[in-house]
């Protein structure tokens, strides 16, 4: 019997980019079993949110630290998984026994974590939320980060099409060790990729700005994420380049064009919103490049992409048309006057930004169809 | 073969409320054909963002007035229905031919399409989003709108408790004419259906002060719904007992208390939120009653039902905790000091308020599982 | 020679009802010198901000508790004194020597600091931001408080018109140790006041909701006010009748009245602004009483009040109104149908719910103009 | 007798940057009158705040056009002027007599009115806030505007450093015709112009990208304005160059270094703020150019100047340290790993972008101090 696949109620399109050949949903008895940490934090709390609605995946363990003890819904009252669970200790002992692992850490812990799985299951699948996992070179995480570099996961970017003319898509099916991309590097990298692997951007002086939403900053209690604070403000932070998303998307444009030299400046800028990023790219053009050729190049790469649109001549996203969905939208201009283009791409931080690549990751790595329990239909106004 | 049933990614719980005695989904063959009209609007747009995510209904039509001719894209571009329709014109030609048909329409036109609909298939079904025809009193209409009363549809409001021991549900299942009640309505009705029922509020005494986001008042361009004038600032509307959301909870509670009499002083206030409503009722209370006798009363009514979480003792509803699901939060108090108890009850006005309720409504109509589409899971932070 | 004295840069209204009888502010030689006590919360800050434009004070002292040994521009970036203090600690030593001392101390402090620099100074004024000195009455406090009542000093609500026809105002003329209002109590007292010595309304029936704006919950980093957790919510507290400013709300209209027996339901909801205070009050009120009899009652007790508006008929006041100014804004309507009268005041709550009535307590006290320093004028949009 | 000169309650700073030889405030016994048309919008309702706290100036006719007839009370319940005018047509018989008359008015009527008014009074002074005189080349204005070319009136950009190392401040003293600022087109031309004089930035690549709050896009009711489409969103819009401040901010650039070729990128972006423009200003620069090098070269142009700060290294402004402050405050970096630039300016729109800046330049022209009635004291939080 045909089985119509529904996810989050949404029928997948015709014409699904998501080239996995994952056996069809209804077909599987054995839904994978799945160990969420951090389920009091922002990134973890999105991942259980879409949890919530992925219909191929039970939630048998959501764990915390100073949260353990608590029930779910007194830090997360939003989230409804059909039961209420006690947060679990994060523990080796608590974390066993799951088909993957979702980890929500502090910087330097994951990679402990997961070791002491792998050792007891070889097959365990685990997804890094935080950093410690997606930089290849460890020169480049002391660059950046004031500890050792924990090591290197397969980085969770399946768009991300590679010099090689594969898809990063290809080394997550079946994957066991993934690192989730940092929302920021997501947003730039998908937006300049495609353009620096057509040669139509000055790959040495890349600059973005980037307005974005709170949440992105965590939910630890801090003077300047207090509503008062922030209310009524555009606050800059992390300006002269020390943000740590820098050495992530110039690691994927080496990758993306099988060059080096790209430099990017890069500033974000909290503005009074709770989700969202805006990646508002520049970069010198020559002469004769045109917005349709900007387009082209986008259209090239992601046209067979299911969670990317390239937006025609003339329009660009605004991040409230992607909040709660796991999409990427791209539009992109040439002004001639300039003699610059501008690029801008909006995403939902928590959800194409974290919690949503995270779980079309996994899909890939569990052998599900990739846009399983994902939408592309955001929440607005 | 024994089917999961899946809706919006979650899977129904056991003990779910929906009494229907629908057919599971998977073994519907025939999806029932919808035509939305309004899709420019809010109210349309997010039963179009709804349906988006419902696996029993095929969105066959979209119809607006002036802004016929546009693609839904460039009016809702945060909706994949997985194609981009142009938006149809509102009229039976357009609307002829579906198994249901949305209406959020300005007053006074529902009647007349649907009589025009009804006259070539009876069996159609014809929700109205609008006021038309919720209230059962043409003297309650004119007292309240300046215009002809246009009729009484079927209250959608399937978890009102009737004096009777009956379920509004009841009526809505197979209905053909269903009116989506107010969104403040549901708010105050539901919060304080029970307590009347149970004697437990001075009936004579009622009142509501409810901070209310701005998408309530729709997407019209005016002024005072400006971000530049919303901004930073609550603003109260309606002051001293014109909202014509007053007569439609008042029938309510006559409906479910058997009684008649009741008087509701009703204050709303816009503050710098899209959505939600914050229902903060008071009225005095015996002596004697005490904070455990409300809750055990909004529990006796609710305690089946899948979208209404009565809170505990202590804990009050926000409405953040609700944005994008079609969930009632309703916790409640008794201040002995004052002699007054407070009922709060948080729901997302376009969700619970409007198009979450229509759906409910839908589903109990053609015979679907009530949950069919809706989540309990809200967008947070 | 006649002397145009400008406050804010605004001239004094003719007919300003303002009946102290200060000295023109010209003729004045001697600035008095200012110490400010918690220079890096939200109160003690907007009292610097509000005595950056009094030109008849020096600010001479800036302290703080935590934050001592910063610069001013550290903590509050937005204020121009004209110089940049280092912020000295909170003591008898750094606070000697000045006319006049604000205090903005966590609960219990402020006595004992007052009763040392009185000892040496019998002639210093003392204003109280905190709750310690508001109530008259030892039960009172021990009823709401978790702590030993620190006394009572003179209440600083110049407006309140007392049972005996006397104003409050002038208690304040060479008082020498003023507690100032809770904010949220100022809201309520000034609106019901009059109404209640006109008998208008059933005062042991009385209830507030108020839509409040997050500057209010102070500049303390706690997770519930974060941006994340605020934007986009409105989120009740204190319900059930716990919260502090009742029990001073209570004494106002006793004193107000001349009457015992007022009981009052409070609400306070969180909204997302950072400031303002929209006080929704209802009651219910006899058959015959209508919306002039209300408007007569509050136009009475304060056509005179230079900062009290009391609006015309149909028009009811928003807080955006009203952001940075010293203002009360109040509008009333009696529903006939519901039998109850709606008051809705709004002020900024840290002006005129704080640093505002500081202000203008310590002009009075010290003889200057009362409006000096503070301005009618709002800050909008 | 010497007269203490307070403006807006704060006294003026010694070292005031204000060379204009004005004759002390308080002996003026004629106050100049103003009329100020478009009182309704956003700049006219700002003008007029500000005029109500400008202790020599006396507001004497408040004109609009489609609110003609309605009272200022109605349309700007937050400004205190001390009574409440009627809003007088916009024609020549209503703003003759006038010392001053500022202009808030759709493209191509202020030439017009000007004319007229000038005809009659040669000494009247003028200032538009509109767009119709910024530009010097007819030729930048057809480029730009789809309309004819007003003429071009003296630039009301006091601070701005010429190439002859003249201050634009030199020519507003006594002018007659000023044409105020575009807000964002001051944030950047403020920010880059010691940089570009000082030869600092690569004046061929420079770009800005400006997250700006919705007052600047003004008070008509369109639907992209709205609070529902706005929250919760950035929204990018003139995209690819087309902004209309960017020839103003280009001629600004040319006349501060002297020299030609300035090429800019320029992307505004819609946040949830009312007021506010971060203008984040990136540039390539030479191997050698340290952070160091920018801010001396800040220090060096701006170290006078009342109204503007250069802040130190590390620290950059926000948005919301100088709302409803005639302030503008720069931070800049020099990223060596990108080789790169960024320099961000904070101002408020309304305040340092249009009625602020047309108070400084007022105040010049009629011989005042500069700094009468405006402050350096913003309003947070």
């Amino acid at each position: 019997m045909q089985l119509d696949v529904y996810t989050s109620g949404m029928a997948l399109n015709s014409g699904d980019a998501s080239p996995s050949t994952a056996a069809p949903l209804g077909e599987t008895t054995h839904r994978p079993r799945i160990a969420v940490v951090g389920a009091s934090g922002y990134a973890g709390g999105e991942t259980l949110r879409l949890l919530a609605g992925h219909p191929g995946i039970e939630v048998a363990t959501v764990a915390a630290h100073s949260s353990a003890g608590k029930h779910l819904s007194e830090v997360a009252p939003h989230i409804d998984l059909g039961h209420d669970p006690v947060l679990a200790e994060t523990s080796v002992d608590t974390l066993r026994g799951h088909d993957a692992v979702v980890l929500a850490l502090p910087h330097g812990q994951s990679g402990q974590i997961a070791a002491a799985l792998r050792a007891e299951d070889p097959e365990v699948l685990v997804l890094d939320l935080g950093a410690d996992h997606r930089l290849e070179s460890a020169e480049d995480w002391s660059d950046y980060y004031s500890s050792e570099h924990s090591g290197t996961w397969t980085y969770g970017m399946p768009e991300l099409l590679l010099a090689d003319g594969t898809r990063q898509r290809d080394q997550l099916v079946g994957a066991r060790e993934i690192a989730v991309p940092g929302c920021n590097a997501t947003a730039v990298s998908l937006a300049l990729a495609p353009l620096l692997r057509a040669g139509l951007l000055d790959a040495e002086r890349l600059s973005a700005v980037l307005p974005v939403g709170y949440s992105g900053a965590g939910r630890a209690a801090k003077q300047h994420l207090l509503f008062s604070e922030a209310s009524g403000s555009a606050s800059p932070y992390a300006v002269g380049g020390s943000h740590r998303h820098v050495p992530e998307v110039l690691q994927n444009l080496r990758r993306a064009t099988g060059r080096d030299g790209q430099r990017l400046a890069f500033t974000p800028v909290l503005v009074p919103m709770s989700r969202g990023i805006l990646a508002v790219c520049t970069a010198p053009v020559d002469e004769g490049t045109s917005t349709a050729d900007l387009l082209a190049a986008l259209q090239a790469d992601y046209a067979e992409e299911h969670f990317i649109t390239v937006l025609p001549e003339g329009v660009f996203p605004s991040t409230g048309e992607v909040a709660g969905a796991n999409t990427l939208r791209i539009g992109a201009a040439v002004d001639h006057r300039s003699g610059q283009a501008t690029v801008i791409s909006a995403l939902d931080n928590l959800v194409k930004g974290t919690a949503g690549a995270a779980l079309q990751s996994l899909n890939l790595a569990l052998g599900l169809p990739e846009a399983t329990g994902l939408t592309r239909t955001a929440l607005a106004p």
